[in-house]
């Protein structure tokens, strides 16, 4: 039996219609993009969608941020298969991030490989896949190719960020390189810094999948090998646990402990027969169909080490923020997330007004779902997100 | 930097003094041991150590029953290397569970590595390892060959079932096999059933160690194979996680995110770095050591299908508790347990007293550190296994 938890709440059709994900060049041999590592990209390409028109002055933008594994692809009916969007329920003519009104831009992050330049690419300089000779990069350098695509979409300001989970990670910190061009964000079911036991998952992830022969050092691309399949699916796995609550775990895929003997052969008895089980076995399998390995290494490493408003850059978030501090700020949560739940939202709201925010609002929302309550329509999130960007 | 958390409470040096691990048979051709799963084993062998005197009457015994990864080996200083038991700060003269007043007993589990039978000892019937070949094994099957050992060891009641983590599920299980021989049972960190999150995070794990491919079908011991290192490591960082709270990790392992650039190589870039993955990646390799994968899954599995208050068990817990109503059972959490916390607690004790038992205890316990606050010594603990031991 397969079970798929963020399904069940999808809103079927929405007035966008089939969407074509577009591509942009945002950096090239004569302007590249330096990186904070050092190093720089000659060339880089962007996958985004845009939902709703822009405004003559070029600025009624809005940015939707999407998180770890998602894409471009946050609204209406893609081209080819027809699926809906990520975000779906909440962006359309009509809905909280109200497409007639708004010009909705969402592109997929640098480092990923879901269209956006990323370790998959090509590097130009070899014509291989960079695999594992890709720069480092950080939540600074992803804004930074953010940012040059909506100056290529002729968008001036931005009314708002909305960002989900590491989406939020990026609106705060593209607030923070650019709080002048930001009216507002909102930031949901995200952190201002990871807790140790956040970075503790991420590593143990990340390990798995270092540790997996089929990584090859991280040459896998280039070989054709097949890659750590095995590492990456059990850095889903497990990563796919704290993104839900136990509760929604319970509810959706508790069965009662069987009643019988167990089988008289082991292997029949240690292979997955629970319905989490299976669930677990198809996240991890459908996971590696749609995900490359090192993309996921390359996106969540940068998370470990955001830190807008830790020792080391407190005193520039600070300056940052006094450059526009009646910008506002929705902080989401959730009460049943055991990633990014309330803790994380009440020290990122502190941190924002510590640093000279003056108009930051956090909400809890009851959500059974966990982390992932972002994903479903959860009731209330919709409401408050089109409040904030009525404001 | 490597900090083991484990290590920072124990008590040093006991008036036990050195204590020898002994193996007693408790299964052979004619007397052997028949499993829940319909098959039979000829030999089992026991792993054990006792401290304290055997009253000639043989009532005053306590049995302490170990969790997951431990053995026999819980109080006093081990022959040759001369390291404390698991439980050394618990067990001893003039300590909670009095080694001059009671004639206590700690026994490795059937399915363990660690001395007694388990699936990496030889099959008598082909000379080889079991492997994949030993049979299913049970919470019920394990507590069969300790109730043998007691037997044998002339046992004829038992003054307490002490158990924390797995072995509080053993401490129950027991009761309710034989209550007219328990006078009280102490469960500590322990469940009546795990919560489907619970069985997710245990078979990632499980998932893991068969997906690597040095598990070769269960064969690796057989065939001299490495075995599935890399699997065992990863699920073990992972279950790791979940036995420390996120308050300990962070006092532990939180050191802040670093203030530079990152380094201009990915390889270095994604190299376990800080405190917390240098730390997961020494818990990874040092149980490669000492634990066999098959006696992990072997350990586990029994664990997922254990609900004796259940609806298919229910009827027969209220007969068990009816022969020996007023045993008295201490139920003991910690506030900081998130794999087997106080709503697991609260859980277990509502199902004793639903099944008749009339002298039931609760008591949680403020912890900084998580699930394996048992192993530490938590401010309370003692007393309370002392005053349930001496009512």
């Amino acid at each position: 039996m397969v079970i798929d938890l963020s399904a069940h709440a999808r809103t079927p059709g929405t007035g966008l219609g089939a969407v074509r994900t577009r591509r942009e060049v945002v950096a090239t041999p004569t302007d590249p993009l330096a990186l904070r590592c050092g190093r720089s990209l000659d060339h880089v390409e962007v996958a985004y969608q845009t939902y709703g028109e822009l405004s003559p002055a070029g600025d009624n933008a809005v940015v939707v941020l999407h998180a770890l594994t998602a894409d471009a692809h946050a609204a209406g009916e893609a081209e080819g298969d027809g699926g809906p969007g990520w975000w779906d329920s909440v962006i359309g003519p009509g809905r909280p991030i109200d497409t007639d009104r708004w010009f909705v831009v969402c592109a997929n992050l640098l480092g990923s490989c879901l269209g956006t330049t990323g370790p998959a690419s090509t590097d130009p300089a070899t014509g291989r896949p960079w695999g594992i000779d890709f720069p480092p990069i950080t939540i600074g350098d992803q804004v930074a190719v953010l940012r040059r695509l909506g100056g290529a979409l002729g968008i001036t300001r931005y009314h708002a960020l909305v960002g989900p989970s590491l989406g939020g990670m990026h609106a705060i910190e593209w607030f923070l390189a650019a709080p002048e061009e930001v009216e507002a964000t909102i930031l949901i079911a995200t952190t201002s810094e990871l807790t140790t036991e956040n970075r503790a998952f991420s590593a143990a992830g990340r390990q798995a999948i270092l540790d997996d022969p089929g990584f090859e050092g991280g040459r896998y691309l280039e070989t054709g090998g097949a890659g750590p399949e095995r590492g990456l699916a059990a850095a889903r796995r497990f990563a796919h646990i704290t993104y839900v609550s136990s509760e929604a775990l319970e509810r959706k895929l508790g069965d009662p402990a069987p009643a019988g003997a167990p089988p008289r052969s082991a292997a029949e008895w240690l292979a997955p027969g629970r319905a989490v089980e299976t669930y677990l076995e198809h996240q991890g399998q459908s996971f590696l169909r749609r995900f490359d390995a090192l993309s996921y290494l390359f996106l969540t490493r940068p998370m470990d080490d955001f830190a807008p408003f830790g020792p080391a850059n407190a005193e520039a978030a600070c300056r940052a923020v006094a450059r526009n501090p009646t910008a506002r700020h929705l902080v989401l949560s959730f009460d049943s997330d055991w990633r990014f739940g309330t803790s994380h939202a009440v020290r990122l709201a502190a941190r924002l007004r510590a640093a000279g925010a003056r108009a930051v609002e956090h909400q809890e929302l009851a959500a059974p779902w966990g982390h992932d309550s972002f994903l479903l329509e959860t009731p209330g999130m919709g409401e408050l997100i089109a409040r904030a960007l009525a404001d």
